[in-house]
């Protein structure tokens, strides 16, 4: 049955993992919340900062006195003492006083802006001259001005940067609503490969790949890597795996067989699986078309090429961006921290009604242009991967790319 | 004394960061290998494939025997079993032979050459017809022909990455040695600062944000992070704190004090640090000018500015490289992963003399080009951070950018 499924293009595929729903939230700590997803939008429940501060260092006056001030007529001021950092200011700015101040002190009550200290001289114990005029705010951060009460900060789904942890830190949020990470089931196969640290590798014998390059990417995507195993290739050992994976894991990868006949072969493994659904079977890509999603209840299912290159490909063009969903990536969320533009440097031949995933090499060409150099060589190569800094992809109704187009890179 | 040292330009900085050595390197698992960067060239002790595979299922044959095969003429050979996936081929392929092969399959003797299996038809069980020829190696890789022994894979310094986890995998390489990971020492100070999990803030007081933020961005750039304490801002308890941090490691960030007075203390507290040195006495930059980079014997020692807007910049500008360096990093290392091309998309002034970082959200205007839009506030506003993607560099002689210019944003 399964050889009469169509195959799908990878935007049908993105597009299926765009309808992917985010796993339950928990809650996390601050200081390990970086890199997660709000589960939820936030809003401030209090304002930032909650008191008026100097944001240089000086005099804290009132705006008026200093109107008119210059070099040539300086506004001539009494010294009234001085604002200590952290701590509330001993008495309010008078008329035609003014008070030393750090930055990030608390601005005195009268007071309405700071003369910074360059435009100013001390005269003697009890005056200071100002040479130039300040406006009313003028180095002053207003109560709420930083972060006004009840403003929505996050998004639901945006993912915590450094300083986005700043900014819950400052309103005292300790602990934060996340969306859970996923923890997925490495389940390599095949008749042909061998543990890593095999020293002598016997005829038509190959080492495991992808256990540890699918959990490298994995782990960078921000998921955990729960189960990781090599399973023989008999039916009953694959889906018996898989089953006991389903238990504490949200995704089962399962890498093994490009072939055509170990492709159908992965289709029965999910077909054994409890409340399967074959969702994908095959997509239009090279390399990487024997690539299946399924789902198994609430798990997801992947069935990779066993081939390393290939395996390394589709996960980083489907399985990373369907783990990203699962953390509750938006929809709307830019790509640009991940692709970057060049100008490709020799041309590109693809053939029509296929997707090409074409590794490319970056430098500065002339005039400091990035270039984007395809690495060309034979299918299954893994060392050209090493080589590469990202692909670029030729879609499936454009037959080649030429030499100076402008093409978008998908960074490694 | 300190105030007459001179204030060095960002590029004068990074240049003194280029002479940071690594730090030594260690044995890591290759599990835990990725993001680590080599601590040695690493060159192929063993070829990859160690024998000849098919890249394609189909037929092993010898190229000749398909010499002039078409569809209307095709090529008739004899049938002459399988090769099983893993094992080594029971015989050798003779003149006018073909033996079936899967993808992966271990080339048998004789053979020099795969065809498709789109282009064989099965006439029974002991023919088939060929009707396209092949050429000697095609769709088979050769032994050795993706690695070749003796082959330089890696270079001391480059980060390791999944595809180049799996070159080694496939190498049956499992420990790797590489550069040490640099442990960083946090340490805030500051009168004005208070617990982050404190409830109601007193006038004047406000959060620890930096210890929070700075970790996060630090552990982002692979470090790990230590001692993280608040330490009052008694010059005695800062360097009792300082040489306790010593002990175990690499780095030391102080951050607190963005006011003249309170530099000058950090680098007093750096004085008080055996076999000090002081390297940096502020940079021409803004925000963050009172930055200070020192040495204390192996330890490198930042002292940033307390406002943690000033803070999260410099780290990101200054202490996030120089932790890069301590892991290894080449100087030719491209950094195009982290700055992408944009348009600004309205003008930016700036002051001769200093160079800016301005805070920027980046969005797709007008026939999906990427725009830079910089965002304006009050100096010391974090939020602002926030809604910022990253930042622009406006270079100390050129006094602002105009609208439509193209500027290379550092992203978060």
């Amino acid at each position: 049955m399964a050889q009469f499924l169509k195959v799908k293009t990878p935007d049908e595929v993105l597009s299926i993992l765009n309808g992917i729903q985010p796993l339950p939230p928990e809650p996390v700590s601050l200081a390990l919340a970086c890199g997660r997803r709000f589960a939820s939008d936030i809003t401030a429940a209090e304002q930032a900062p909650h008191f008026a501060r100097a944001t240089m260092d000086g005099y804290a006056v009132r705006a008026r006195d200093t109107f008119g001030a210059s070099e040539s007529l300086p506004a001539l001021l009494e010294r009234s003492g001085e604002v200590i950092m952290g701590e509330a200011p001993a008495r309010p700015v008078a008329p035609g006083k003014a008070v030393e101040i750090p930055t990030g002190g608390m601005l005195p009550e009268g007071a309405d802006a700071v003369v910074m200290v360059e435009y100013t001289s001390v005269l003697d114990n009890t005056a200071i001259e100002i040479t130039r005029p300040v406006a009313p705010g003028e180095n002053v951060l207003k109560a709420g001005e930083d972060i006004a009460l009840g403003e929505t900060l996050f998004r639901k789904g945006a993912m915590l940067r450094p300083q986005d942890i700043g900014v819950l830190a400052a309103l005292g949020i300790v602990e934060v609503e996340v969306f859970r990470t996923p923890r997925v089931a490495l389940i390599s196969t095949g008749n042909e490969i061998v543990p890593v640290e095999t020293r002598r590798l016997a005829p038509g014998k190959v080492r495991d790949i992808n256990n540890v390059s699918l959990a490298a990417q994995i782990k960078s995507a921000g998921a955990r890597v729960g189960v990781q195993q090599r399973v023989s290739d008999r039916l009953e050992d694959l889906v018996s795996a898989c089953k006991e994976a389903l238990i504490d894991h949200d995704m089962i990868v399962l890498s093994g067989g490009s072939s055509v006949g170990v492709w159908d072969y992965t289709t029965q493994v999910l077909a054994g699986l409890p409340e399967s659904e074959l969702l994908v079977h095959g997509v239009a890509i090279r390399p990487g078309k024997p690539t299946i999603l399924g789902r198994t209840g609430k798990t997801l299912f992947w069935g990779l090429p066993g081939q390393p290159v290939s395996a390394l490909i589709t996960c980083q063009a489907f399985v990373l961006p369907s783990l990203r969903k699962l953390q509750g990536m938006m929809e709307t969320e830019p790509v640009y921290a991940r692709t970057l533009k060049a100008i490709l440097n020799r041309q590109l031949p693809s053939v029509h009604g296929r997707t090409d995933y074409m590794p490319v090499a970056l430098s500065r060409g002339s005039g400091g242009v990035m270039e984007a150099s395809p690495i060309f060589g034979k299918s299954g190569a893994i060392n050209i991967l090493a080589r590469a800094d990202g692909y670029v992809v030729i879609a499936q109704h454009v037959e080649g790319l030429d030499c100076g187009a402008e093409v978008s890179v998908f960074l490694f």
